[in-house]
Formats: structure tokens, sequence, C-alpha cells
């Protein structure tokens, strides 16, 4: 199985692009409901709630751990990756960054994401490690979470929020603005539409959802891990209000979720 | 001492009108900022949350324990009463509700609160209690609360929101609009402005902070713990991120908060 884990239903979106790539893998995605968000906590916290989930994961006999999380991929990937020393870890940042810096071409590049991956700098850094003269602009963004989860993604409010956190690097007087934008959080890909709509169509979206996924099936592949066909299979798990996460989960992962089908589980 | 529980800063508005009531009185304020927020988490999880919180707060020595947090009113406020059996345990649901008994003259009464504290329908309930033939119209308002601690409280975006959600209620081609609105969340304060607007002026908003710094008062007095004189004091608690609860925090209290006035405890 593939492990995937996030602090609560954002972490959908990259399953579902991790299902896209990978149709013939079994999945088993835990949500920390309970605990969520990670975005306003503090690293140590942070850091200790995804060495619980990742702990639990790996009971479940995995291959690989997609940590979905960027909050937890920024500040807590060496801890974990060090407590499971036999499991390959991988994060949503690296993907994401790299796919930034490949898609720039002026080197200015902003990152949009919660409180707690802008402070943390690891997009920061990582898009730096691989171009050093990149400009890198990251912005706190976490209205976008709540407009998610409310299934306003889409439409006015959600733009004018665009508008709100975007205008001062984007707006045509803001002088040179980025040429590309990544979706640091597993919830702004909801919010997509609406960001395009306040950058303009010139700019590169960056999807660390897809990055990940792709990155996901080629280290399998390069593994020899990778499952070579069959149905595939997924379990949802959650630590809290399985209502709440088949119902919001749904629009996320874009297909329906019965309360049922989620697993309620304690840390 | 009387103690203030809360999910995180909201509460801050609960205090901050206890302070103006009582300014004699010595306060400790506690915000679990670990596991915030309360209002889309399950029943169950708050209870249990609730209770390590008036427990860790009825170590402080306290007089009275107000619980601040609507959801935490909501769900678990007969569980919290029945483990401190010697200590007045008052929540913000009755006083609100009270107040919105008392103020409607048609009896139709809008309540805006948290996913949490609407699906629990305490409100509902208490307001049904006092009078049978309301009509409560209780609405989750979830994208209130991160706009309150971003800070975008006033504005055309929070009007915006404030349209979205009560528009199908109050503008005038609804019909027999409600003729008063309970701010059911500690965080609404911070956006009766745009509620207001949104309502028009003909509404009455209760803010249960202040009714229940008012209920709180009168309870102290009638018992006769009321403090007669003397300077008052303030500690405040916290379960993670100090320096954020201290930055989100002033603008909820209206006061400077310094990240060194903010005590770190665990649960």
């Amino acid at each position: 199985m593939i492990g995937v884990f996030d602090s609560g239903v954002g972490g959908l979106t990259v399953l579902k692009a991790l299902l896209r790539e990978m149709p013939a893998e079994r999945f088993v995605y835990l949500g920390d409901t309970a605990r969520l968000p990670y975005g306003t906590k503090s690293p140590e916290t942070v850091g200790r709630y995804a060495l619980q989930a990742a702990e639990a994961l790996a009971g479940y006999g995995l291959k690989c751990l997609v940590m979905a999380c960027n909050t937890a991929s920024a500040v807590a990937l060496p801890a974990v990756r060090a407590q499971l020393a036999s499991l390959p870890v991988i994060g949503v940042i690296e993907p994401g960054a790299e796919a930034a810096a490949d898609a720039s071409t002026s080197g200015r590049i902003a990152v949009l994401a919660t409180e707690g991956t802008v402070r943390g700098g690891a997009y920061q850094q990582a898009i730096l490690r691989r171009r050093p003269e990149a400009q890198v602009y990251a912005l706190p963004a976490p209205l976008f979470v709540a407009l998610a989860e409310e299934g306003l993604g889409d439409g006015p409010i959600a733009e004018a929020v665009a508008h709100h956190y975007l205008d001062a690097l984007f707006a045509p007087a803001a002088g040179a603005a980025p040429d590309t934008l990544v979706l640091g959080c597993t919830h702004f890909p909801m919010v997509a539409g609406a960001i395009r709509a306040a950058v303009g169509s010139a700019v590169r979206i960056v999807d660390s959802a897809e990055t990940t996924a792709r990155h996901v099936r080629a280290a399998l592949r390069q593994a020899g891990l990778a499952q070579a066909g069959g149905q595939g299979g997924l379990r949802l798990l959650a630590t809290d209000a399985p209502e709440r996460f088949a119902r919001i989960g749904a629009r996320f992962l874009e297909r329906p979720i019965s309360e049922r089908e989620v697993e309620l589980i304690d840390l």
C-alpha cells in the first residue's frame, strides 16, 4: 500500500492526482481531522502530530509514505524520515519547488501557502537550492482554506479574496510580476480558478498535488516497487468527524464518499 | 480567580467584555490553540478537549469558570459541570439565548454560529425553552472565523460574505425576516459591522460575549463572590504558538499582547 497523510481533507487533492497517475496501486489515506488545521500551529506541534500519524500509517504495511500536507512536509519531513528509516517518505514541497524552478523564465516565483509553510521557509529554500538567482515571494493565504472547505472556491467571494492576496504582486501597476505561482497548500487547487482570474492567463500555475503524484510514480518505478496491474484500492481513515470528512472530502476527491467508507482511528 | 476557557483567541472577545464589566477581578484565560478550531469537530472530541482544559484551569484555583467557546458550551457544558461539581460553570449559550428571547418582538430569531454549534442545536433549544412559539433560524457561518483571525472583519470581502450567508433570510425580497440576530461564535463580534451592513439597521444584534459578561457579574454578586475593589489581573495561557496568540489576540482583546505574556501549557 501507499500511505497518504494529511491534516484533513485537503490532501485528497493529492490523493486524486495519485489515483489518476497510478490507478493500479492500493492507497490508505489518513486525515488528522481531530487536530486540523496544521497551517496555523507551531513547528513543534505539527512535528509531534505528523510523527504520530506517520507511525500509525506505517502500521498498515506501506511501501511508500506521501506527506500530502504542505505544512507537515515543510516542518516535519526530516523527522518523519528519521523515524521511518526503512520507508521512502515523499513530501509535496520538493516536487512543487522543482516544477516551479523549471517552469519560471524570469526566476520570479510566487508561493501561496499557509502561515506555517510560509514561516518555515521550506519552499523558498527548495527553490533557491535549484535556482540561487530566483526571487521567491511567499504569501500566506489562509482564507483560501476556509473557502475551499465551504465549497466557495469559485465565484465573486473567492475572486475578491484572490485579488486581496495577489494584487500587490500581480496587478499591472505592481511592476515586474512573478511569471510562476506555486499552489503550496493542498486546498488551493480548489481555488485555482479564482487565482487564475486574479493573476491573468500568462502566469504559470504549479499545482504541487500533480507534481507530487508524478514524482511518486517515478520514484516507485525507479525502485521497482510500482504495481504492474490490477484494480487498485483505497482506504480512508480520519481521526474525527467521519460525516464531515465524507461530505467535504467528496468535493476534493471529485467522487462521492460514503460516511461508512471513512474509518475512525485514534492517534 | 475567574477562569475563562476557549478553543483559541476568539474567547478574548468574551474576556474583553468581562474585564470591562469587572475590572477588579483576576482572570486566567486558556486558549487551546494546539487543537483549535472546535467548530468543525465532533461533539465527542470537543467534549474530551473541553474536559481536559477545564480540569487544567481548575488547578489555578477558581471561583468560577466561564466557557467562552460557543461550540464547547453547546456540547460539553453538562459534562464539565459534572466534572467540576463544586465550581460554578457558566457557558455563553444561555445568556445569549435569554437576551435574544427578550429582545425579539416577532419571535423570529436568527443564530449565526459554527457548524458544531448549529448541529448541536443548543441555541435553538435554549431559545425555544424561553419562547416556545419562536422561529429560530440557525446558520453556520465558518468563513467569519477565518476573516476575523486575518483582520478582515471589516471591508468589502467581509460584507460580501455576510450577504452570502444572510441575504436568503434578510434580503427585502425574502419575506418576513428575523428581527433579532445572535452572534453565536466568539469571533463574530469582530465581523459585526459587515453583518450590520447586510441585515440593515432595524435588526437587533445580540452579542453573546456581552450578555455573558453581564450574566457572570450578576451570578458572582448573587453568590457573594464578587471582588469589591483592587486592581484586578490577567494571566494568558495557550497550548500552542504564543507568538500567533499574541499577534492575532491583540485585535480581539483590543490591547497589545506581548508574546512573553502568553504562557505555554500542555494539556
